[in-house]
C-alpha cells in the first residue's frame, strides 16, 4: 500500500516510515502511544490496556497474549495457545510483517477504525485472520489436527471458519467478519478487502482443487457466496449479496444472484481504482440496469 | 406498542398496564413469577434461575449481573462490567424504559417467545442491544475506547456487531440477531423488527454519513443487505436476502436481490399495517410478479 | 447410507460395520484410534485429545464431556450440563446412533473432515446438532424452559440458532454451520446437508405450523433463506443465497433470488443423484439459464 | 452413634430413624428441607443452594458436584472429578455410609454446627475427608497416581493434608480442620475428632509402618502433634499443642509438650465418657497440676 | 492510635491527619499514589493495580472489587459477591472506619508492610478481617446461611476461619494470618495484634458462651491456642505457641506449654507498653526462668 | 547430597549421574518417563500428565506451565505468570539448579515421594519454594511490588507465606508445607528440611536484621517455631512443637516449649548425622529427660 494513498484516503491517520524495517518499530510505538492515551482517559480501561498491551515488550507478544487468551477453552489452556502463537510469531517475520500489513489496512480502509489498538484489540476479522497464518503454517509443518483445533476454535470465537490449508496474502481487511468461511484450497492475494457473512466455498464432496482463487486488490461485498474452483480477477469487486460460480474479469464489477457483469459480459465495465483498498461498495449502482427500486 | 394490538395479536400473553410508569413494575412482577414458575417445573435450572433473575431486585440488577457475566472475558472481568451496567441502567430512566419496550417487543412479536423471561435470559438479540445501548451511552460521552471494547464483546459473544455511534429506537426486536451489522452513523427507528443477517452497512472508506436510517416500524427479512446512507420509509417491509442501494418509500416492499418494489417502481403497492409489529414476511409473494418456482 | 456409497465417494476413509450393532463399536474403536495417533505425533495436543477423548469409555461419555465444556456458561456450569447430556445419551439408544450417522455424514460427504475425531472434536455444526437432539428431548418431555436454555447457549456458542421444537432426522451434515437459523415448526428429513448461514425462517407474528418441511436427501446451499410452511421435496437441491419462498418439487433444483427451478417451472429438469449426500452445490450452471459473466 | 446420646447432647438438632436403611434418606430429606428454607429465606444464597443442593437427587449426587467443583483446577476439569466422585459414591455403599456418619458426628458434637446442609456445604473438614475417602479407595485398587493427584488438590484447596493410604473410619469431625496433615500409614478409628493443625506425623525418611494408630473415640485438641508408629488408646484425649511420641493409653488424657498424662505416668487419671463424642476439651485442667497461671 | 504513636514506631511511614473525616480521604489518596507509582514502575503489574485499585473511585469499591474476585467460586460468582460486599461498605460507615484502622494497623506495626496498597492487596489477614465484618453484620441481620457460607470461603481461600458471631475491634493486625480459628462467641477487642495459627477457641459439645475475651491492645504469638470462655486482659502478651486454658491479668505475659505468667503467677512481672501496638514478641524471655539452652 | 547417601537412604529410587551437567538431563528424562507410565496406566489422569509434563520440552517450561495455572487468579492471568515464571527459569540457570536439588531432596527423604514427578505436580512445598526463588530474584532486581504480589499468591494457593527477601539454599524439602511461615530477614542454608507448620519469624515492629539464621542440614519438625535473628547451627536439630528464641549450636537437638538441649545446655548430645538429609525426628526421645507418659 502506497504511503501516498493512504494519505489521501485518511489524512488525519499517521503513517508509518516507507522503509520496512522501521515500519515494525513505529506501528508498535503507535500502538503504545494510543494504549496509554486510552488509559489515562478511562480508568475503567486501564487494567485491559495494560494486560494487552501495555504489559507488552512487543507486538507479537501483545498479539500472542491477546490471541491466546481470546481462543482458549478449558480443554486447550491459554498459556499453551500463548506459547504456540509467541514461538510462531517471535521465529517467523513473515507471520509479523502479516501482522502489520493488515493492521494498516484497517486502519487507512475501514472508517470506522479510530487507531491500530482499536484494530488490535477489537477486530475479530484482524485477530481470526493473524490466528489463521498460525495455523496454516503448522498446516504446512504437518502438524494438521492442531491447525485444525485452531480452525475449530476462531469458528467458535469469532465466527469465522477459515481452513488452515487457505492461502492468505498480506494486507487484508476482513470487515465485521462475522460468518466468513473460507474453504480448504481456497487462495486469496494481497490488499484484498472482504466483508462479514463472505463464503469462498467448495463444490461436491470430492477432493482436488475446488475453491475460489481471489485476486490481488479485490473487495467482495457482505454476504457474497463464490463456488468452485474460479478466479476473481485482481482489482475485481463483488457485490453485497451476489452469487458468483463463474470466473469474473479483473477490474470488472459482478453484482446480483445470479451475477451478471457490470456493463454486459461482452463489454464489462473497467475501473481504474482498486477497490480492496477503496473500499468503494456502490458505486456500480449506476451501471447495474435493472436495479431499480 | 398499544395496548389493544398487543391483545389482538397474541391472545394467550398477559398485558401491561397503559400507565407508563407502572408497566416496568408490572413488567419485573411477571418475569419474578415466570421465573419462579420454571424453577419450580425444574430444578436442574432452579440455580440458574436464581442467579440471573430471582436473587436480584430489579430488572436492571438482573440484566446488569446477566450482561456482565455474559461479555466478561479473562481480560475484562465480570465486576468491572456488571458494575458499567449497573450504573448505567439505574440512573438512565430511558435505558430501562427501552429495554421494558423490547421486552413487550419480543414477546408480542415473535410467537416462539414463550414468556418475558424467556427473551430476558436467552435472546442474543435482546441481550446485544441493552449492551449496546450502554456502549452507544458512552460513546456519546466521549468514553470511546470503553464504548469500542464492549462492541468487540458483544460481537465476541453474540455475533452481533453493532457500532457504539449507532442510533438506535425503542421497541426493537433482533430476531435471533447471529451476524447483525450496524454501521456508525446508522440510525434504527423505533417498533423495528429486523431478523438474522441482516447488514446496515457503509460506503466506501471515506467518513462521513454513509449507513441507512430504519424509519419506525419496519421489518427487515432475513439476509437483507442495507447499504449506503439511505432511507428506508417507515413502515417499509425488506424481503429476505434482498441488497438494497436506493431509497425505499413508506409502508412498501422491496425485495430481491437487486431489490424492487412490490408493485412497481412507479405505484409500488402500499400496505396498512406496521411490518416492524405484524411481522409479515411474506404476504407479497403474490406480488412479486416474477417469483416463480 | 449404503456402505457401497462411502467407498465409492471417498475411498480413503475406512467403512464401518454393515451391521448396525457393530457400527458403534467399529465407530469408537476409529475414533480412538485416530485420536491416540494425533496425540503421539503432536504432543501439545496430546492433553486436549486425552480429556475429549482417549479419557473415556464410550463415544456418549466423550461428547457429553465435550459439550459440558463447550456449552457451559459462569451461570450453567460444565457438571450440571455433563450430566444432562451424559443422563440423555446413555439411557437413548436413538440418540447415539444419530450422533454416529451425523459423523459418518460429515466424514464421507465433506472432503476437508479427514477423520472422525476431526468431526467429534472441532465441527460446530456436529456439535449443535446433538446438543439440540437433547434440548429437542427435553422439549418433548415438556421441559421447556431447560430446552430454550440450551438453545441460547448453543446459539452463542455455535451462532447455529434452532428451536428445540424442530424436527431433525440422521445422517445430517450442518457444513461449516455458522449462521443456521431453524424455526420452531421445521422439520427436516434424513441425510440431508446443510451449508452455513442456512435459514429454515416462519412467517409473522402468529403462532402454529409456520416453518419449512426439508425432505430426505436434500441439498441446501450457503445462504439460502426458506421461508414458510412450504414443502422442500426429497433429494431437492437449493443453490447457494437462494430465498425460496414456495414448494420445490423433489429432485428439483431452485436458484436465485426470487429461487427459480432450473428447467423452469413447467417442466424442472430432475437429477438422479442424492445431493444432500453428493454434495454437488454448482452443477446446475448450465441450466441457469440466465447465469452469465 | 446411638440416638440416645445424639438426644442427650444437642437436644434441638433432630434426629435420625435407628435403623441404618431409613437413615440416608432420612438424612438427605432433612438437607433439602434446610436447604429449601434458607433458598427462601436468603435469596442471594438461592442459587447456590439450588446448584448444590436442590437441583440433585440424591445426597451421593450433591457432594460429587460440590466436591468436583470444589477441587477442580485448570487442569484438572470439575467434570472429570465429578465422574470420578459420582462413580464412587453410586457404588460403594460404605463410602455413602460413611459420609452420612460424618454429617452425623458434626452437627451432634459441634455446637457451630446448625443444620446438615451447613456441615455439607461448609466444613472443609468434612469435604476433604470425603475426597480422601475415594483418594483411599483409588489407592487400595493401585490407582496411586490419581491418588495422590485428589490429595494434592485437596491439601491446596482445603488446607487438608491426608495420604491417600491411610485409614479412617466412620464418624469423623475435624473440625476447622486447616493444617491437618495425615501421613501414609495413620489409622483412625471411628468417631474421633481431630481439630485443626493437628499432625499425625512419621518418623525419618524410611519407609514401613511409621505413623500413629489413633483409637475409636479420641478427641485430639488443636495443633497437638502426634509422632510414630503409636498407640493412642481408644477414649483417650489428647489436650491442645501437645507433643506426643510415646503411648497413650485408652481413656486417659495427655497433656502438654513434652506430653504427660494426668493424673501421672503410673496412675492416670482415667474418664468414663468417649471425649471423641463429647468434644470436652479442657476438663483435664484441674488435673494438670503445674498448669498454673 | 495515636499519631504520635504512629511517628515514633515507624518515623518513615507518611501520616493519616488526626481529623477522622480526613483521615479516610487521605488513605485512599496514599494507596492510589501507591499503586499509581508501582504501576509505572513495573508494567508486568500494573493491569493488576489499575483492576484491584486504580479505577476505583473509592476504598470501599477497590475492597469490594478485590474480596469479589478472591472469595468467589464457580458456585457463588464474584458479581454476586461484588455487590453483596459494596452494599454492605458503601452503606456502612463502622465498617469503612475499621477497614481504615486495620490498614494503619497493619502499615505501622508490621515492618514487613511497605506500603498500603500492599496490605490492602496481598494481606489475607486483613482481607479475611474485612469479608468477616461483612458476614459478621449479616449474621447480627440473621442473614446466617449466607454469613456462614461466606466464612467457609474465607476459610478455603485464605485458611482463616472466623465465625461470623465472633465481634471484632477496630485496629487489628492478623499477621501472616494462615491458619487462625476464632470461635463463635469469641471477642477481640481494639488495637489487637494476632499471629498466625493461633486459635480462640471453644470448649466441648454444648452451645452457649465458650470462646475467649481478648483485651484491647493485646499482642497473641504465632501458634498460641487460648481456649474456652476466659479473659486475656488488656494490653496482655501470650508468647508464641502458649497454650492458654486459664485468665490472663491484664498487661502481664503467659508463656509456654502449659503457660505460666512471666514473672510467676502471685507476682506477675507488668510492662507498660501496650504489646499489640509494639510488637514486641520476645523480650519476656530473661524473664522465663526456666527457658534454658 | 552424595549419590552413596541416596542409596542407602532409598534403593529402590533410580540416582542421577554425579556430573552435574548431565543431572539435569537425566532428571528431566525421569519425570516424563514416569509421566509416560501414568499416563498409559491411568487414562482419567492422561490430560494432566500431558498438560503439565509431557507437551513440555524442559523441566523449566513445565514448571513454569504449572505454577503459572496455580498461582493464577482472575486479576493476575496465568499467561502472565508463565511468562514471568518461564523468563526466569530458562535464564537462570541457578534457579534451575536449585530446582533439580529440591526434587532430589524430596525423593530421596521423604519415603511418601514415589516419584519425581509426585513432587514435581504435587507437593506444594516443592512449587511454593521455586516459585519463592522466581519472587526472590526479583526482589533483589528492585521489582518488589511483584515480588509481594507473587508472595501474597503463593500464601493463599499454598498457605506458604515466605518472604520474597529470605534467602533461601538448595536441597530443601518443605514436607506437607501448609502453614510455613518464613520472615523477612531470614536465611536457610542448603540440604535444609522443613516440617509444615514451621515459623521463621521476626520480633517486635522495627524493621532490620530480625529472623533467624537455618545453618545446613538441619531439621525443624512440625509445628516449630523459631524467632528472632538466632542461629541455629549446622545439622542442628529442632523437635516438633519446639518454640526456640535463643541459639542453638550445630548438631544439637533442642526440644520443648520451651525448648531445651538435648542432653543439657552445658554438654548437649552432639549427633553424627545430617538431620535434614536423614529426617530422623524422634530419635531424641531417649535424651529427653522429662518426656514421660
Amino acid at each position: 500500500m502506497p504511503a501516498e494513498e493512504h494519505r489521501n484516503a485518511s489524512p488525519a491517520a499517521p503513517h508509518p516510515p516507507t522503509d520496512t524495517a522501521e515500519e515494525a518499530i513505529w506501528l508498535w510505538t503507535q500502538i503504545k502511544a494510543e494504549a496509554r492515551r486510552d488509559a489515562e482517559a478511562e480508568p475503567a480501561l486501564a487494567s485491559y490496556l495494560y494486560s494487552t498491551i501495555l504489559s507488552h515488550s512487543s507486538l507479537e507478544r501483545s498479539l500472542s497474549f491477546h490471541l491466546g487468551n481470546k481462543l482458549c477453552s478449558s480443554t486447550l489452556l491459554s498459556t499453551l495457545l500463548y506459547d504456540l502463537f509467541l514461538n510462531n510469531f517471535s521465529t517467523d517475520p513473515d507471520l509479523r510483517a502479516a501482522a502489520s500489513a493488515d493492521l494498516l489496512a484497517a486502519r487507512y480502509r475501514d472508517p470506522a477504525c479510530v487507531s491500530f489498538s482499536h484494530c488490535l484489540l477489537n477486530y475479530k476479522g484482524f485477530l481470526a485472520c493473524q490466528a489463521h497464518r498460525v495455523a496454516h503454517k503448522l498446516w504446512t509443518q504437518s502438524r494438521r489436527p492442531l491447525a485444525l483445533a485452531l480452525q475449530s476454535r476462531i469458528s467458535d470465537v469469532f465466527a469465522v471458519d477459515i481452513h488452515p490449508a487457505a492461502k492468505i496474502g498480506k494486507g487484508i481487511l476482513f470487515d465485521h467478519a462475522t460468518g466468513v468461511v473460507v474453504g480448504e484450497t481456497a487462495v486469496i492475494g494481497n490488499n484484498v478487502s472482504i466483508l462479514h457473512h463472505v463464503t469462498l466455498g467448495g463444490t461436491g464432496k470430492f477432493g482436488g482443487d475446488r475453491h475460489p482463487k481471489i485476486g490481488d486488490g479485490v473487495l467482495i461485498g457482505a454476504g457474497a457466496t463464490i463456488l468452485g474452483n474460479i478466479n476473481i480477477g485482481e482489482g475485481a469487486k463483488i457485490g453485497a449479496g451476489s452469487v458468483v460460480l463463474i470466473d469474473v474479469p479483473p477490474r470488472t464489477t459482478a453484482v446480483g444472484n445470479p451475477a451478471r457483469l457490470v456493463g454486459g459480459k461482452e463489454q464489462p465495465t473497467k475501473h481504474e481504482e482498486c477497490p480492496g483498498e477503496s473500499m468503494d461498495h456502490t458505486s456500480f449502482i449506476s451501471g447495474w440496469s435493472d436495479y431499480i427500486i
